[in-house]
């Protein structure tokens, strides 16, 4: 065979230790909160049925699906039949499942709501699941952008109780204060949107496209919002008025504050056309957003200090499945330049119909992993945390022979303490090598044990942090390190 | 869209909470001993670039690699093109890249070889990695075999000590003592069978056929090794010196305290006729087993009481690559019925090579997550060790209005004790679905907040395990829950 030099696809990432033990400081972290609130852990296989995940992601979601070959392929019988159906397939731009009958997850919501259906017998609802698993997308790879990337989810379904979105914010409060990001958790509700616009008249089936408009504030600022709506045909409605409303939504001086102001504006607004889906959008976020209000004496919860809740009357969200509280944090922290979105979320009250289970309303909400990474990166936070790869204590520097037979008895009892320790396994490499490995993997502590010390019964420990050496006993050293 | 009554591909599965827990259990066990000896996490993409793995697992494992379909293949300009590749590709049964770019891993080992060499300047060696990630083969499912696993891996690279080796079984000692459950840890060395194959002057191109028939042995026993060995045309060779040889190593009263006895018998044969790989095999395995000699009173480490390990001549493992140690474990446990191995691993001198690295000495080993799963199952382990799908210790019920809002301040006093905690989040549900939730969660705790409980300050605590009923001061459940 020849030499081949190696690489990985476009889109995925090889992880190392030290980007291991940071991945799974913030995945813990997250897993730790989950189950603080009650959620319990599934997963489910990394390819679907194809039929599972076609038409659920829009017709662009179907383009970036990774679809699987149907094994065995080549050793078909009947060739001929198979490259008909492929020059079929390529003509209607569409997938035979003589070719393809599985493909790779796009998201874990469409995997769940798939999940739920078929083992309704066995879940006592309301569920409350959570899942970190990767997905993959064929999008074009480009920074911060992945083609395999690991979500992480949490939902609870079978249950209406707006208490579900309260715990879903506290659980976000929760998971940043914990890692040490300041954010801005920012809440909206569909049914708001919905009402804003049958107030000014938009015809429904034009509805994903103005809130789609609206989602840009945040990247084109309400200075062009006017032209996107004139430019998409709603010029006619009466938008100053519209865009006010929202401006002060997202003001500094708004958001938690002026929580009562805006949303008595709305509800007169809405009470005089009496549109009923608003008013139940008002009434939903008043109930949610009440119990973390810092200016009622008698709230019951609160976020931490760092972060806010904030009311967004632009947030929309793109995916079309929500239909209550929408959900969207931001990072809002004077030592990070992100502006992303770091986590996304919300209500739906169907998810599982087209799996055949109807009227199942469930809340759910996904951190990014990835851009949570990079946030933390660029604030040093795991140098902060001390996040380190190697979780060795203590390196045992190998002579050989009698002093390597010593050695391994101490090993042996450390480990019995609980204690990740380490001998370097080769006895003839010098000493400079294996002080070297301690100090690539940051190894606190390096013992050695020579014929001195085998006598004495002391051993030479040296700090590799102040590079100070002492002789302590067997007793000292484990107390030290344990 | 029509309503689909949903599935998932044969030979894969969904894990619900409990089986999670269960899983979970094991993968953490045996995460913790990896970091207990030093072994640090990576991961790697679940596709790689398809020329990295074909021709690494034979004819047999090429054929049983999912393959991905080029992403947009539907949308491309020039599907003539596309037709005339396929076609080619389906008579000549070998894959084209303007079809299929990449395929989902097969094992750990070959996308760590490939780690290894495009890492090669920011590892620092010997590099002790641990990698727990799923794989993915196109076999055909049956009972205990799947289409996705989890593999979990343990690999020393950049080491020839045998050294590695002897941690190696301590950690495997290690697992399955935490585990419960009793195994024997089988250990040959590769260059034995070599030894041997060059004794009976069986040429280097049937070495592969000779082990294979070996390490049938298990499962056909002695008595039919003979004819397996003649049906083969090794007939002419002095098989019953051989198997007699071999059948010793592998009798109960040899194991461990008949090991010199063998060996001294191999290596006079070696001598005889100065076979020195033979010799070398034999030394290796003397060094690696002497450790955990229990006849010796200079023992060093030993394995624990319910384990042990036999040198068994007849393990041969199917791989090519290994050509040092080669260990396997298999179940040894009066609770259990099972026979299959739950453990393989070994050393193997050139994995890197075809990736272009030569000469990179490594050895390791890869538990069996699923068999072990179903041993612990019949085994009833998950039970005595008290193993949980939810983790939550309190559940409150749900009266809504103010008790909520009582609750709600309680709750978040609970979670910020570390523990964790629930409230039911429909208020409108009866008494009866809500004590549901917590009997079928297994919580063990439930407290009831009424209006006199508000009062008192005194909660109802309902110990679900015993259906008893007390009422506690808040200090007292804390107490009583952490």
């Amino acid at each position: 065979m020849a030499v081949q030099k190696p690489s990985i696809p476009k889109g995925t990432r090889d992880f190392s230790p030290v980007e291991m033990a940071r991945r799974n400081f913030i995945l813990d972290t997250i897993k730790t909160v989950y189950k603080l609130y009650g959620f319990q852990q599934i997963e489910t296989p990394a390819m679907e049925n194809i039929e599972s995940l076609t038409g659920k992601y829009g017709d662009e979601g179907d383009q970036l699906l990774f679809k699987i070959l149907n094994s065995r392929i080549y050793e078909s019988k009947n060739k001929e039949k198979l490259k008909n159906e492929f020059s079929k397939a390529l003509e209607a731009n569409s997938n035979s499942p003589e070719l393809t009958e599985r493909a790779l997850r796009y998201d874990l919501t469409v995997p769940f709501a798939r999940y739920v259906v078929m083992h309704q017998n066995e879940i006592t609802f309301p569920f409350k699941r959570f899942q970190m698993q990767p997905v993959w997308r064929a999008d074009r790879p480009q920074k911060g952008r992945y083609r395999e990337f690991v979500q992480c989810d949490a939902d609870v379904i079978g249950s209406t109780s707006l208490l579900n979105e309260v715990e879903l914010v506290q659980i976000i409060d929760n998971v940043f204060s914990k890692l040490g990001i300041g954010v801005s958790i920012k809440i909206n509700n569909r049914k708001i949107l919905s009402g804003i616009a049958e107030y000014y008249g938009i015809p429904s089936e034009r509805f994903n496209e103005f809130i789609a408009i609206l989602d840009k504030v945040d990247k084109i600022g309400f200075e062009f919002l006017f032209l996107e709506f004139e430019k998409a045909g709603f010029g006619d409605i009466d938008l100053t008025e519209l865009i006010s409303l929202f401006k002060s939504s997202s003001s500094d001086e708004f958001k938690m504050f002026g929580l009562y102001l805006t949303t008595e504006k709305l509800k007169k607004q809405f009470q005089l056309k009496n549109i009923e889906i608003g008013l139940k959008g008002v009434n939903e976020l008043e109930q949610i957003t009440s119990k973390f209000n810092r200016t009622n004496t008698d709230f019951w919860i609160d976020v931490s200090d760092k972060n806010t809740l904030d009311i967004d009357l632009t947030l929309a969200r793109g995916l079309n499945y929500y239909t209550g509280a929408i959900f969207e944090v931001k990072v809002n922290d004077p030592r990070s330049t992100f502006t992303s979105s770091i986590l996304g979320g919300g209500r739906y009250d169907d998810l599982t119909g087209i799996f055949g289970l109807p009227n199942v309303s469930g809340v759910g909400i996904s951190f990014g992993i990835d851009r949570i990474y990079d946030v933390m990166d660029e604030m040093k936070l795991f140098d902060t945390l001390n996040v380190q790869s190697s979780s060795t204590k203590v390196l045992f520097v190998n002579f050989g022979g009698d002093e390597e037979k010593h050695c391994l008895k101490l090993l042996r009892d450390i480990r019995n303490a609980g204690v990740n320790a380490e001998i370097f396994p080769d006895s003839s490499a010098k000493m400079k090598k294996q002080m070297g490995y301690a100090d690539a993997n940051k190894i606190p502590f390096v013992v050695l044990v020579g014929s001195e010390e085998m006598q004495s019964g002391k051993l030479t420990l040296k700090n590799m942090l102040d590079g100070n050496q002492t002789k302590v006993t067997f007793q000292e050293l484990l107390s030290l390190i344990t």
